[in-house]
């Protein structure tokens, strides 16, 4: 069994956003050598996501609606957690509809995906660096 | 290490239904030989999910009716999505909810499962053919 | 390849509570001496979570509320499932939005965890002994 490890690095100027990160899991996948097995892309932090779906600009502007009407960052004094100071509940509520993380099988060196997955980062707390870690595991 | 795939496919007819997929599940995982490792099985569409829960009729058309009122399909020009030309902009939220994928443990050879865990395909934008993924990946 | 495989019980005196379970699955990581690879944490029930999040009461709290809007408890006859006898259809609900399962790296013998992350056992329909499954592959 081969294993692999790589943690990707973003920093989004504003509060939130999406990023297509395909491209790097790829080069991910290319660079560990590993031909048949799984892949795990997670969120290293609480107040972001990993998700796939599609992209299409027109597809994460009603994603960032959405969330933002199933848990509204204001007022940001409705939420408990902002008594310590923070005023990111929401986007610990947001992540958990986007989910923390993504499986993908890997099958002849590729990622073995539909025809339009595409891996995102979600951002929900931005203003500074975080990671999301990726790790294989195969032959 | 050795690992095992296989396609399955759907042709759910209306828009939205929930398919138990449980049976085909084991059949590949005895197909696989694997006795011991975990199981990937996840939508390869981003419209559709694969979860784990019950079989229990009432309880689907729960789901049905508490999703539809979380992301409704009408009004369809209130998604940016849908300017593409689509009408499932609900559909890529609905499947967020509900998770792309599961993961299982395979223990003696067998879906290491809870007493009521049944693992259902999610179609949310049906008519026209579509697949998930099942990866084994033990020894 | 190696593989480990535990059960947690837990048994929560009312309806709803959030356990951080991490010390448990770091006992099991240990025991399992396996220090490269992969560890999945699900629930084996269906009204009940495994999640990743912060370990703050406020944050807790609101996820409780939040939760308790978008699938509340009450009306119990308001869900076709609670016609079976149950009075648990909300709780099948609250455990889509926090979800079944994690997976986490595993990576010089340790949980490859962010700064912030730690596993809940999210129960949403107490009163009985229930379980969580800790499976690890790796070597």
């Amino acid at each position: 069994m081969k294993t692999y490890r790589k943690e990707l690095w973003f920093n989004v100027q504003g509060r939130r956003e999406f990023i297509n990160i395909t491209p790097q899991v790829v080069a991910c996948l290319t660079e560990s050598g590993i031909m048949d097995g799984i892949i795990l892309v997670n969120a290293m932090h609480i107040t972001a996501s990993v998700f796939i779906n599609d992209d299409e600009s027109g597809l994460h502007q009603d994603y960032e609606r959405w969330l933002e009407t199933l848990a509204p960052h204001e007022p940001v004094a409705a939420y408990r957690h902002n008594r310590t100071g923070e005023d990111n509940a929401d986007a610990h509520l947001k992540r958990q509809i986007m989910g923390r993380e993504v499986l993908i099988a890997v099958t002849e060196g590729r990622l073995d995906f539909g025809p339009w997955e595409q891996i995102f980062y979600g951002e929900f707390d931005g203003g500074r660096r975080k990671r999301v870690l990726v790790k294989i595991i195969g032959e």
